[in-house]
């Protein structure tokens, strides 16, 4: 199934959350005309999963166009802030297939680029007038980085166990997923135990995003990926193929060899080769697919709305995605 | 005077504030105890003058305290992560006499450290509840950002003006400025006059403050300063005294040589030498104060209050500092 067709219930306000991008560049005065290049190369594409799953997860309840529409911004907003700043950390050249803002603007700007989206973010959630979503906004920041920050203090460190790596991975990406549907919630009016059932699918279902973006990793395609594969290695990040080779292989593993930085490139190959000669890539994808299936099954409690099945739909998608 | 006597109103809540950065430091779990020791790290020592100007702002009608710690809080972590993001722009490695951030810990943590810290101010700005508090912060932080790329991309470019340099440094420095003392001015239910008042007296106040920092980096010393001087000059940043001595000096000066990456060590030293033997730095003092001088007839406006007295210390402090 196609996102589009997925999205459909809320194509209307989807497409509304795209014009207030359009407007955002377009409101930058010319004293700073840098600044709209930089945002018109970071706004445009993207799945828009972020937004879709506020827009959706407003759908159960009391459907508000006006707040729903600020937080969807928001919360895809502060996700595009978290890549230009990870492009920069990563010293990464591409995503989606096109150069970074580092690499066209240099480092210095992908930084306070970065600020300005979260900035960006903040105002567009502060001007639903609802504190408790205001609230959401940074603590999940605090959370996002926080798991950043464990990804890279723990770089090139064998000593993880899966446990660590799910609590990393929910910190650094499913937490932000939570957010979005529990924002949605919450400004729909919905009853507390069905913002907690929305937040769990979130996060159950950004698990599963996660684990499948680990995975294409290895087995993807530059073309595909819009990036070099087995970058997460390269960089030092612990993710569950690599956490399964070295269970898998406890002796002469290229992983280890990559960590002791020896012959690096050849040995990411290696492992790209072993894990993908191997059952792991389905192990991992078994892993992701209970995380998308538990998701699934938080939304069974609710009522049946458009939105229902179109996050049914979201979460099967996430883990058959190739990009 | 000194910054203790000026702070001697509010002593007691700038104490708190300070304990607000030893819970935060605390309350970090063991898992990540980098970030405990990263925090440790910026969160010490600092002149307070953020905070400060919260508080006393918030002296001149219903002080609240607990809302007011909030926001004073707020705004020097704010300020604080603007810093830590600033060190890694300019590749710096000492402040304050300290290794940096970046330096110790390298770009890619300060740069999520700097992102935690604005979570970090959004957090306790959003805790006072008070929603025109709470729009101040993501205003500010994009105005601190699109002063920030200004700057960086008018670096090395000659072609500016004395209002463009008031422009940029009312941006980038003194509207955080601004915000301390208006949002002091909301939570203590000033009038909608005196909450303007305020406001003006924080940016007048903020210009001057900058206009010193861009003073000393040509007349400071490294040991006073606590980092090389010229910095400014060398990262090709245009202020005041770089202004008066392009416009003094037309033909054959070392400010264009710098520019134009003619030996670079000596131009700034010559540059630094040709205004310190002019009258230069007493004309851009002349400027700080005049500002200084604004914001002190701002305050002509408001009641009279053990507030009033301190501002206006404050406000002939920030022109006589050595650092």
């Amino acid at each position: 199934m196609r996102l589009s067709a997925i999205y459909q219930p809320i194509q209307e306000d989807l497409a509304k959350v795209e014009e207030q991008f359009t407007l955002l560049i377009k409101s930058q005065d010319d004293t700073l005309p840098e600044l709209r290049q930089m945002l018109r190369h970071v706004l445009g594409g993207g799945k828009r999963i972020r937004p879709a799953l506020t827009l959706l997860a407003g759908k159960f309840y009391d459907y508000n166009s006006v707040s729903l529409l600020l937080v969807a911004t928001a919360s895809e907003l502060l996700h595009i802030g978290t890549l230009v700043h990870d492009d920069v950390i990563d010293k990464a050249s591409v995503r989606h297939g096109r150069a970074t803002v580092n690499r066209l603007w240099g480092e210095d700007k992908a930084i306070l680029l970065g600020d300005y989206l979260f900035a960006k973010a903040a105002g567009f959630g502060a001007a639903t007038g609802n504190l408790r979503v205001i609230n959401l906004f940074p603590q999940t920041l605090q959370t996002i980085c926080r798991g950043e920050l464990k990804q890279g203090f723990t770089a090139f460190k064998l000593e993880q166990s899966f446990d660590d790596y799910i609590e990393r991975i929910t910190s650094k990406t499913a937490l932000l997923f939570a957010m979005a549907t529990e924002s949605g919630a919450i400004l729909s009016q919905a009853p507390e135990e069905a913002v907690q059932t929305l937040k769990d699918y979130g996060c159950n279902m950004g698990i599963a995003f996660q684990i499948v973006d680990d995975i294409l990793d290895f087995i993807g395609t530059e073309k595909e990926l819009g990036k070099p594969i087995g970058s997460d290695l390269a960089q030092g990040t612990i993710t569950l193929p690599t956490l399964m080779l070295l269970e898998r292989y406890p002796e002469d593993n290229p992983v280890k060899k990559v960590f002791n930085n020896e012959d690096k490139q050849k040995n990411v190959e290696l492992a790209i080769e072993q894990a993908r000669n191997s059952s792991i890539i389905d192990e991992c994808y078994q892993v992701a697919v209970d995380y998308s299936t538990k998701a699934c099954q938080n939304l069974a409690q609710l009522p049946d709305c458009p939105g229902h099945q179109a996050l049914l739909d979201l979460a099967r998608y996430v883990v058959r995605r190739k990009r």
